[in-house]
């Protein structure tokens, strides 16, 4: 029971010498990735660049005592901290206390959930989330932080929580552009688009082998920083009018608690729930990426508790959400990590690094981790999916260009609440009609086939039809109509069978919906017949009244059925040489 | 074109002096049953008298044009009539024209988004509303309406919401009984209760047909408000302090546009909804049960277009909403009535009586009201289907409770939506953990069936899975856990076969689940085969990359696949004696 939350107790007994050394190698990595982006996401967050840095050690110890991922590396990810500043924009200013004391709190409440969710094994709820939502929404989330950090790189002050917004104050913006800051970010920009896909390379020809130079090649953007700080500094181009990162308080965070307003957790509830979920659901592709790699596992329900934990970790040391980073975690795996001890390891490193680098940041350009930021997020973008899903199935397209230009013309929350909604809809509008066949027996055989694609042979009082759905309340008034309609056209009809081998399940709401169309079939003089009923629906079925009000009878088989119904006709079918039974061409769905 | 919006061109040209008597004497009936339902009614949801008189005129007219069943009788009903108390309550004091403003724009709007629903053929909504939560729904409120009424029964003025709050309020205000309201209350309550069982047979007894005293019967309502107002006319009972209906303005509703004020459509766009989507359900299963008696059909995208017309009729005639009533369309039905004319002659019946009658409705106590609103909603409330369903099933049961509790304690709007969000969480909890067995063959034949369920032959370096579900996004994550898990535990494991007989969808998230499944097994050295594929999910997978980057094949049947992929066995296991099929003793889900 211990061991199922914390896991540490069973990797940490088995902890040696050389698995110490290939953490140790894959946690300073890591760190020198994460400072930059840590400083990067707090202000992308709309927080003090400190913040980032504190995220990045506490929520990193907990992970590591609580996580099932041997490599996933927990910290500030872009897509969670714009979320972070589009939740708290409406509640409080940016640079004031009450700004910081939200995002605390919204930590903290994501992590509740978080922690709530993984103890009452609710991860399912994560499902809501239906791929092409979470990908469109990823992609435009990606669009609009690259799209937001243009101003950084301009040196104007400009923001905006939908692309729109942000096109109009970058165009009322940009002749105050501030053409030292416009070098810096331009250079960045272009040194670190070239770094991720030039320098391993460059590397390699160096004489570095493959892997070390693709995990060298991450080392970029901490060059960029310390390259523009230098430039900074030596030019005096705060003097130009760079805007710079400034002064750090020095020391780690002091724990404390967060507000507990319920107006505030109120306000927070709906974008905290948001963010955990987008989080988790990322965290655990993540997670499973790697993990199946190795072929080792990963418990999603526990990965709900070790996320959690996390967050509300980060929010008491004064942070801000946390998630799973794909890069980063990627990285990590690569350099070597093989146990969650890498992530402690990593959070020690940062610590030391918030102690004693903090000074050296001071002349660090805000436009530099503006060009880090786009680099990072343009490759989350990926808007040929929606090109890609609309092809295999245009449900999901309409679904996920929804959520891309919702989430591009509204922002973020009513982007992904729409997503949700959208795909739940047309969820049920495909399951609410569900595929259904009219059968006739096959001559020769004992088959029953759909009469559309196959010469079968069917008999005017009896109809069969196959239901290839489980019946449940998405599709149990489609049945209803379904059935009531074949009465009323054809007054010949005196038996319908339903044949149901794809029946996986009859809920409620299709129990009385049989239970309605038995009682109103009485009422026209047909009867009503089962074949085929799956086992454990049968079960159920002998609970409720339907079998004793039944009109017809409960066949094993639609032969069965046939054979009761109209005997002559089957055994002469069964007699009479096998018909062509290929797909007729005309075959209608 | 015309027609199908229009079905009265269709019923009639073959309109002719037979149907017209069935339907004149169907429509006098239905008129001395709506006349006290009406007006009760009315002041159940708070609203003057006439107003449930305007709402039984125009509505009737618009449905006799557009509606496809034949007997269903639209008009005001009381679950609709307390959910529009429940929506105004927050927005205007009862007895102000802001609060019969607002009810007017209620039954607008809610007309409105049922006229675009069926334009739309958006009809499928509805199926958001599973059987056990409209049916806990329905209960409920019928309970909250008896309950609300106990106040006017006792004749003191008390209100409320939910059922606590009724509580108190009658726990207030019982020492302020006045005796002669109760004397009336308790008598005509006492009259119709009898009436409702004992009238018909009596009325049989004094040597009337069956269904003609059955529907006699139906006029015990009109009976009680005669007797009662002459009552209170003739012992002067209103000095005695008992409530009556008072004065109504003669003459017919003017035609008057709504408030189009945006704040106040907003305001009200959730109830409208409701009670369109619960009017509806009420509706079309009223209109399904009567047409299939006769072998009719109703169409139920036009049964929205014209419920959608009847409620901004309604609206514009100076009314409230209204649907299709349960009692009032089989006594419709029973009557005779042959054609949705039978509607139109009933609202001229209704226009006459509000030109006459209203004089004689001065005295009318509205105790009398209250009692045939009380023993016409008990017979809504059936609190024994919350046990049958948990029985049939756990989640329905639990979804059905509550809906009833929620309602209850917190009212019809709160009762509904945690109804329907509940029921979808508890299918996509469901369906996220769909039935899967792990299959190996049946000695002596080229059958794969449950090797918890039967003595089948299986490989070590082969795990074949059927998945008994369509695979989309609520199940997508519960595939990759389930085979990632399996690679995981097994390091012998080479190729992993997924049986696809009962799987009728792929959607884009399985298809994404699949692909990374597929990319997963890949590094971990095992490669992923399909089989059984069904014909329209081999036509989508084929406008996919999936099948370009599948490790493995796809199988048409199962044995094929383990014929490919262990020949020596599969061979053997065939020529094998036939083994013992039967389940198991200790056969697992």
């Amino acid at each position: 029971m211990l061991r199922r939350y914390l896991p540490v107790l069973d990797w940490g007994r088995r902890y040696d010498r050389a698995t110490l050394a290939s953490d140790l190698v894959a946690a300073v990595i890591v760190t020198i990735m994460l400072i930059p982006q840590s400083l990067a996401y707090a202000l992308l967050a709309g927080l003090p660049a400190e913040v980032g840095l504190y995220a990045s050690i506490v929520p990193l110890l907990l992970y590591t005592l609580l996580g099932t991922s041997r490599t996933l590396a927990v910290g500030p990810v872009a897509v969670a901290s714009l979320m972070t500043a589009t939740a708290i924009a409406p509640l409080a200013a940016r640079g004031t206390p009450e700004y910081l004391g939200a995002a605390v709190a919204l930590a903290v409440i994501s992590g509740l959930m978080l922690l709530a969710m993984g103890l009452m094994r609710l991860g399912f709820l994560a499902n809501f989330l239906s791929h092409p939502v979470i990908s469109g929404f990823i992609s435009a989330a990606g669009i609009l932080i690259a799209a937001g950090q243009l101003p950084q790189l301009l040196g104007i002050s400009a923001g905006g929580a939908t692309l729109p917004a942000i096109a109009a104050a970058i165009a009322a913006g940009i002749g105050f552009t501030n053409p030292a800051t416009l070098a810096i970010g331009t250079t960045a920009l272009g040194f670190l688009a070239w770094a991720r896909r030039g320098l391993a390379p460059r590397l390699r020809a160096l004489g570095l082998g493959a892997r070390p130079a693709a995990v060298a090649a991450r080392a970029a953007p901490i060059l960029a920083v310390a390259a523009s700080a230098a430039a900074v500094w030596g030019l005096d181009l705060q003097a130009a009018g760079v805007a710079v990162v400034g002064r750090i308080p020095a020391g780690l965070p002091m724990p404390a608690l967060p507000s507990l307003d319920p107006a505030l957790w109120t306000a927070l509830a709906v974008p905290a729930l948001l963010i955990a979920v987008v989080g988790y659901v990322e965290t655990i592709s993540v997670a499973q990426t790697l993990a199946a790699r190795k072929r080792q596992r990963i418990d999603p329900d526990q990965e709900l508790v070790a996320l959690g934990a996390a967050n509300v970790g980060a929010g008491l040391a004064g942070g801000f959400p946390v998630t799973g980073g794909f890069a980063r975690s990627v990285v990590n795996h690569e350099a070597g990590a093989e146990t969650p001890a890498a992530g402690a390891y990593t959070a020690v490193a940062m610590a030391a690094a918030t102690l004693t680098l903090t000074p050296a940041l001071y002349h660090l350009p805000k436009a530099t981790l503006a060009a880090t930021i786009v680099v990072a997020v343009l490759t989350l973008v990926d808007l040929g999916a929606v090109r890609r899903t609309f092809a295999y199935s245009r449900a999901d397209g309409v679904a996920m260009a929804a959520t891309v230009l919702i989430t591009l013309g509204a922002g973020v929350e009513p982007g992904i609440l729409a997503g949700v909604a959208l795909s739940l809809a047309l969820h049920l509008w495909r399951t609410s009609r569900p595929h259904v066949a009219v059968v006739g027996q096959v001559a020769g055989t004992e088959h029953f086939r759909n009469v559309n694609r196959h010469e079968v042979v069917t008999v005017p009082a009896v109809l069969s039809i196959r239901i290839d759905e489980s019946l449940y309340f998405p599709n149990a008034r489609f049945l209803e109509d379904l059935v009531l309609d074949a009465v009323a056209r054809d007054p010949s009809l005196r038996h319908i069978v339903l044949m149901c081998p794809a029946v996986n399940e009859i809920d409620a709401s299709a129990l009385e919906s049989l239970e309605a169309i038995n009682a109103r079939l009485h009422e026209a003089g047909v009867r009503l017949h089962l074949s085929e009923v799956k086992g454990p629906v049968m079960d159920r079925l002998e609970r409720s009244r339907l079998l004793h009000t039944l009109t017809g009878q409960v066949f094993l088989t639609q032969f069965d059925a046939m054979d009761a119904l109209a005997p002559e006709i089957t055994r002469a079918t069964l007699a009479a040489p096998r018909r062509d039974t290929r797909r007729r061409a005309q075959a209608a769905r």
